[in-house]
């Protein structure tokens, strides 16, 4: 069995721990690193700060195999980085002829002048490996000692992707001998984490050693990611194995695998149907229609939204009889099967999606407090709806009422054989 | 001269190491610990390892004054972040009546069965003090010793938003003797960072020492957030000074002041005039919308929206004419024009807006590039349209289009002295 290599991604800069910018490097990082099969074991961000980033270097370097470091790079006072590299390995810094020439012709090709700062950007750490950085003027510098590898890149995003991948990744490669690691996904919807865990309790229990799960919850719905160690070509088909045996047990909420969100199934359930759909929204205000169209393509499938903010649009526009709205009221079964019904027939669509609800913080009454929703489905044979209760949170419940909706089509969508012509 | 308070963040996950999510809540609690004049120095994440776990929160408390951590408090079993904390402040887990109560109305209000794994999050470290989660059943803890803090939060963004509001920040403010920053934000919006430097170049010179500039871009525009160091009543009346001082050489840019978003200086602008609006929408997909409606009291002044993504729609519901549609195709400024025209009529408002552009990837033709968007603004004296030459990216394009038909709309009500009756 192979040994794990661990890593260490380490941030500099006051900027990020102030919280003045959002760390996505890291994450990127990551998720390369774990591709390749080497295990994140911890990150850290420390400021532009001497002695925190020595002992950071030092802390990562003693316990992991790998240390990535981003940022504290640029051409400005505050990057103090280089130095304290020099020092960590005993070295000195020298100006390096090929990061020189780099610089120099980097500024030529702009036709910008070149400072003294600029020029010490190429004074790198004399015992470190100098990598090209196409993108800007900091370096790459890789360094190796007693089996472990630092590497240290520049912190703006497409410079430091461009030497992880044409540099970095490749050469930790080659210099570990590393075991796979795989990921698989099971995305399920209409089903709460804890209730999903009771569930699945017993096939979690017997995963084996080497097959992790971990509960991926959001808005919309719980994410089950299994990830596999050991040889490649075994663990694929061993996660897919595990994946059918859980899809037994939960599948009435599995709407996919892998990368796929919900708005992307049901684009594709729409087309395999040669469905098309439109929205009525009222306490969504234009959200359904907003997540559909994110995915590129849908305007095979999807022909348009009203978003009816006021009862007057609710009647002139979808359609919705007056009587109803007087009688039960803007949130209300009725009125929700009726835009969703006057949507479908006013667009001309397959299906009719639709919402109303309070969706707060102010507006509920003791009948109908906030976070009361209805949505409902209307499709070529029947016409559903259904209620839901939600919090306070007038984000939470857009976010919330619109996966309900979504989900409510998927499930007349799979209970759909054919549609009738 | 007050001795500075320090605190390091710790998040707790693998799939934050994994980079399977990206990070988003240290960036906040960094930024609002700066706030209250805190001084985040460290983060760290670590992955569901007890030895992890155990060696970070050490390092931590032993080196800082405030500890946050976040994650690792769900109700499944990758969860261990509670017995770690028992076993680092030498305690047991007890169930926690008010906890208890907590978790028990949670499910009770929405109807939903409560399980063992639900009763296990009232178990709480003996020597904690509960902290109230409004919005999720996961508590939140904090513990003191030795003049330190230390809190527990859960990962859920809002939760942990709502948490470190309403108990943590006013807890810590409490506890400790903290030096005063203040912050003071300008918010542009029409403008980019680089043209926003060079007006208030010379303005940017001249600030003392001790009032720090940042500007802060995102696509709804720049914000110049301003910091003041020192004594509160001194500095809240300087910032004041400065700020309308750059108010002179930006005017036309300037939305608003501190918290409000582009979205809510409309809705008071509108308000302020007694004005509705409605929007039509094709490349934007009803993200103006949503992010109208996602103010709470919108419905005064917002009647709804048309999604038109199928010619279909903008000729039928919004009576854009066949003609327009063909010869100039529905990325012209006559559909623009039409659309918002047509909105404005169809919903009765006082305002209209559209879009209607190639959002991306696909769908571009060498007269009409991907990212090629018109803009329209419809008011009770005239019709106005622009073009925009957006980039490749899909959502950014659909990001970049509300804001500027927003800023359109700005733009027209700004000169709007008084509505015609």
């Amino acid at each position: 069995m192979l040994k794990n290599v661990t890593a260490e991604i380490i941030t500099i800069g006051d900027e990020i721990l102030f919280g003045h910018i959002l760390d996505t490097n890291t994450q990127w990082i990551g998720n390369e690193l774990t591709t390749i099969g080497i295990l994140p074991t911890r990150k850290t961000s420390v400021g532009d700060n001497y002695h925190e980033i020595m002992e950071a270097l030092t802390r990562a370097f003693d316990r992991y195999d790998v240390v990535i470091v981003t940022g504290g790079l640029g051409p400005t006072k505050d990057d103090i980085t280089k130095q304290t590299l020099c020092d960590f390995f005993g070295t000195e810094l020298v100006i390096h002829p090929e990061a020189l020439a780099h610089v120099t012709e980097f500024f030529r090709k702009r036709g910008r002048e070149m400072i003294e700062s600029n020029r010490q950007q190429a004074a790198l750490p004399k015992t470190c490996k100098y990598l090209v950085n196409h993108w800007g003027t900091a370096p790459g510098m890789w360094f190796e000692k007693d089996g472990k590898v630092l590497v240290s890149l520049p912190g703006v995003p497409f410079e430091m992707k461009e030497l992880m991948q044409h540099s970095v990744l490749p050469g930790l490669k080659e210099t570990f001998d590393l075991p796979a690691i795989l990921h698989y996904t099971i995305r399920t919807i209409g089903i709460g984490e804890s209730f999903l865990a009771e569930k699945i309790a017993s096939w979690e229990d017997s995963l084996p050693q080497h097959i992790r799960l971990a509960y991926l919850p959001s808005f919309s719905g719980v994410k089950l990611r299994l990830t596999g160690y050991g040889k490649a070509s075994l663990i694929e088909q061993e996660l897919k194995e595990w994946a059918e045996k859980v899809n037994e047990l939960i599948q009435d909420y599995i709407y996919g695998y892998g990368e796929i969100e919900i708005e992307e199934a049901i684009g594709q359930m729409l087309s395999d149907h040669q469905a098309t759909l439109s929205t009525a929204e009222s306490c969504t205000g234009g959200y359904v229609a907003h997540r559909l169209t994110s995915i590129s393509g849908s305007s095979a499938y999807f022909l348009g939204s009203v978003v009816s903010y006021s009862n007057e649009v609710k009647s002139e526009v979808l359609g919705v009889s007056e009587y109803d709205l007087r009688a039960y009221g803007a949130v209300s079964e009725p009125v929700a099967k009726a835009m969703a019904e006057g949507v479908r027939k006013r667009l001309k669509s397959t299906f009719g999606i639709s919402t109303t609800g309070v969706a707060g913080p102010s507006g509920g009454t003791p009948e109908k407090p906030v976070g009361t929703v209805w949505i409902a489905c209307a499709g070529p044979t029947r016409t559903v709806a259904r209620k839901l209760q939600l919090g306070n949170l007038r984000d939470v419940n857009i976010q919330l009422a619109s996966a309900h909706v979504l989900n409510l089509l998927r499930q007349e969508l799979m209970h759909l054989v054919q549609l009738p012509s």
